[in-house]
Order: C-alpha cells, then structure tokens, then sequence
C-alpha cells in the first residue's frame, strides 16, 4: 500500500478551476483502495502571504467546505490543518540544517521574486524545507504535484538523500506524481482561469450571482442570433464543455453550427448546467460554512490521526541525529 | 520582576575562559532575587555545526554537568535544553513569515561566512529568528550578550517590534544587557582563550593531564631562575592573576620580581592553584557526568517549566495571528 499525500493551499475559495482541475481527480485517486491518503490544508505556508487572521481562518475552512462538498472522505483519506500539527516546524528546522543555503536560493518561489527582495519574508525563502518536512513526516510514498512544484520536490527528495547518506533509511524519498494539465479550465475570458487573472467563476456563490457573473463577464463576438457559429472559436463552448457531460457539449455544439441559437441561449445552458452539477456540492458547502463547529470537528479528529503518525516519525529522526 | 533569559552554546566542554567570563558571572547573576532567570543549552543551534549523535548529546551533558558544578540552582532557575521545546521551532516559523530575507542576510552568523558560502546550511541562514524565536517565546525581559550577539538580538526587537505594529502588545521587545568583556582570560599562548585557537584549559580533566598540560602549552622565556622577571610581560602570571584572589597575584608577582623564583615555580602553583579551587566543581563535574539520568531529571523538570510558559505565549501568538 502506497501512502500519498497531498498540500492543498488555502488562498481562497476554490473556484471552477480548482474544483474541476483539482479537487476532483484527487477525490477520485483518494477513493482507491490500494492508497493510504494524507490530505493537508496548507495554512502555515498560508503565512507567508496572509498576514489577516479573519482571512487566514475564512480561507481554511473555505478550503475544507469545499473538499469535503465534493465528497472526501475523512474516514477514509487522513484530512488536516498544517498548522495542526506543529511537528512540521520542527522537522523543517532539523532539515533546515542539512539542505545548503545556496540550493535554496535556487527554488523557483523565491527566484521569481528575486526582482523585488525586499518584498519577500524569510518564511518564503525556507518554505520549500517546510513542504519537505510536510512530507517526510509522514513518510510519504508518492506526492501529486503540479509542474510548477516539480522542484520543491526534488528539493524534498534531496535534503532526505543527504540526510539518509549520513543516517541511513532514516526518511522515505517520495516519489513525484505530475498532475498532467491536460484539462486546461478557462477563465471567463479565455485565459487559464486563476485567481489573480479575475476570470474565475464561483460555483458556491447563490445562482442570481453566478447568473450575473457569466452573463456579464463572458465576453461572446456579435453574430447575429440566426446566424451559424462556430463553437472551436468560443470560449463560452470551451467553458461549457468542461463542465457538461460529452452528449451535452455535442448537442450545443450541434446547435450552435445549425444558427437560430445564440449566445444568450448558450449563456443560459451553461447557467442551468452548473446550477444542477454544483447544486448538491454548494448546499453542501453552504451548511459546513454555517456549521464551522463541524468542520472543526472532522479538521481535529484528522489532526489526532496525522500528529500520532508525524511524532513517531519525530522522535525516530530525533533518536537518530542526536536528541 | 525581571525575567532574563540566556542561551548557552553547546559546542564542548566549557574551558576556563567559558568558566571564568559567562558561567560564574551568570551564575551570580542568576541569585539575584528580583530576576525571573531562565536558562537554556542551544542544542537545536548546535545542529547547524555538529552532525555527530555523540557529540551532540555529550556536550549538552558536558554544558549541564559544568553549569550545575560551579553552582547553578536549578530549583530557583528554569534550566532546560532548547531541543526539549521544540514550540520555538514553531514560533520560529511565524517570525520568518514577518521578517525580511533581506535583512536576515545582513546578519554577521551568515555574513561571516559569505566567502565559503557552500558550507552554509540553510539552518545557519535562518538562525537568528530561532533565537528570537527563543526569546520571545517566554516574554524575556532581559538577555545577557556578548558583543558579537547584539546584532542577533537587534534582529529579535526588529521582528518583535514589526509584529507588534500589526498586532498591538502581542510580544515583550527584550531590551540587551550587554556582556562586558573587560576579564579576557588568556590562553595558553596569550590570545584570547577559544576552542578554536586550540589554546584552552580544561579545568575538569584530571590532575596529571592538567599538569601536562600546563607545562608543555604554556610558553615561558628563557632568563634564568635566579633572575628578576617581569609579571607584566609574562601569559603565565595573567592566568594566574585571573584565577588567584588579588593577594596570591600579587605574592607572585613580588616573587617573580624578587628574581630566584622561577617559571616552574609559578607553573607548579597555577598548577595546584587551579586544583584547590576546581576540586570540588570538578568533582560535581565527573558526578553528574557518571550519573547522566541524573541530569536528564534536572532537564526534564527544567524543560516542564519551560513548556508551560511556552505554550501559553504560543497559544495567545496562534490566536492572534489566526490559528
């Protein structure tokens, strides 16, 4: 049995993008039974951007509304605060001492910032030992990461083989599963949906919102109603066919080649479209974000299930290095 | 009440230059009843230097054992070993989110070592806020330096006093008392004594090794026994005179100038010198040192106090910042 283990960051509500290029397949890769998953909320990391305590707390439970809407299973898949388990900053320090200053300035993180220093705080600079503690501390078989986080973790793999070099088998060296982006979720204006593009849709926000957003943001050509149209061009397809099933997505194509269908038509399908797939995800949603006590709850009871994991891992490295 | 608080390197068994200029000063200091003293072995900082299990668990012994031989109450002092507290690891993490890389750049730990900058851990990098992190941790008042520590302790009021400009009064800014290092005990060839100038005297070692010691490492002249001599221009008399009561110091120095008093002489009374005023120390040394779980109580009870101090002030710091 492979254990995986997965960071989720916590900079907001998930978004359509998220959701479907995130949160979705890694609900699916949770439910297979040959995996034992660790599924963390990254709120430390959080810190080193948020300095709002309203925000910091509002975006974890945001985060763990929404993975829980989507049907995790915290019986199932070990689901927690980073900042529940605090053993994390203490094996970052410990690892801290074996990784050279040098390699760290290499990290892509840090090295985007490098054109404007003085915006950026020590925590940015280590992050990339606290992800590797993060990961280490659980003995983790295999970590999903996107391209992008490629090499924070070589960067754990590394600092474990020079640690394991001198204290053999002390730490599992993870393997990387890349998150292939071959979905790629447009934003309402044809971008790659993000956060800091402002193109996202919010599949949680009430349905006169949403109406509001994609009428308003998804910027569609003037054809004229009868005429024909061609769907490859339009991004409202393109948006529409990720989140509709094949036959759906064929069928408006279908209608919107024929002419006579327009695209406020197109705007109301897709409207009505996430309306009924997100229906039962965002009622969900709505009820953990008025019951935050329960997502405490489920939060606490998937902390006491990683911390006992993360202090036998704790005191085996502090048995070996000396303390 | 004034809470003081000192962190004691761990990086071998304290010589007489470590005795004579920081345990006993502070050890007297640690009597004074209007401080609240606490007391702490960097084992965590020594992790930055030392990779050797052994080594770094004998000198946290070694630092204890000598601590308590010259007299250091552990009933009326918090005395503990940093690795015992792993909280300030976590504290440690929230002060680099709010501290500048920049900055942390300019401290002399890492700037001092700029030129061979591939031995440079990332631990070395990140240190000073590990000692703020200590610092702050139990709302010390007061923290002796050395010179070539105000600037880390600069960094600690730097952090504190940012933080505290977001978060009203949520740190003690700890003000220094400055070392004064008028007493510069000499070693063996007349510089300053240090481990690493390999000039030191260990006064715990055994009466023969001692007398070694003394006679070959001490470099005397050559004028003849008969002669007068010159205290003034002699290391030998400047050991003496800092271990020796005022009126021994200057009996030697009358016998030196009288002339038929020789280097031997002064030799063979630095000798029994250090061996009447370091038996009973050095018997308490090789006690404790027989006898380790004896010091392990001593820091376990040590540790207790500390981490109920420490965990309160993290539990107000989580609240604060929105954990």
């Amino acid at each position: 049995m492979a254990r995986i283990l997965t960071g989720i960051q916590s900079t907001g509500t998930p978004h359509l993008g998220n959701i479907l290029g995130a949160i979705l397949p890694a609900i699916e890769m949770s439910k297979d039974a040959k995996n034992d998953s660790f599924l963390f909320i990254a709120d430390l990391h959080s810190l080193t951007q948020i300095k709002s305590p309203q925000t910091l707390k509002e975006n974890t439970y945001s985060v763990a509304a929404s993975w829980l809407a989507f049907g995790l299973d915290p019986e199932k898949t070990v689901f927690y605060r980073q900042s529940d388990v605090p053993e994390c900053s203490e094996l970052a320090w410990y690892l801290n001492c074996f990784f050279p200053y040098q390699r760290l300035k290499l990290a892509h993180s840090f090295k985007d910032k490098s054109s404007r220093l003085e915006d950026v705080n020590a925590g940015l600079f280590v992050y990339p030992m606290l992800m590797a503690a993060d990961i280490l501390l659980y003995d983790a078989n295999l970590v999903p990461v996107g391209k992008d986080q490629l090499q924070h973790l070589e960067m754990t793999r590394d600092v474990a083989s020079r640690i394991n070099h001198k204290f053999k088998n002390l730490f599992v060296v993870p393997e990387a599963i890349i998150r292939e982006e071959n979905m790629l979720i447009p934003g309402t204006d044809g971008e790659k949906m993000s956060k800091s593009k402002n193109n996202t849709i919010d599949v949680f926000q009430d349905e006169k919102t949403l109406k509001k957003i994609i009428n308003k943001n998804i910027i569609t050509d003037n054809i004229p109603l009868e005429a024909p149209k061609n769907p490859d061009d339009s991004n409202l397809f393109k948006l529409f066919s990720v989140v509709a099933e094949k036959d759906q997505a064929h069928q408006m194509a279908k209608n919107l080649r024929a002419g006579g269908y327009g695209w406020g038509h197109a705007k109301k399908e897709l409207i009505e479209l996430i309306n009924a797939k997100f229906h039962s995800p965002r009622e969900k949603f709505l009820h953990y974000m008025n019951n935050k006590n329960e997502l405490d709850y489920i939060l606490e009871i998937g902390a006491h299930k990683a911390k006992s994991v993360a202090t036998k891992t704790l005191e085996r490295v502090r048995n070996t290095i000396g303390y």
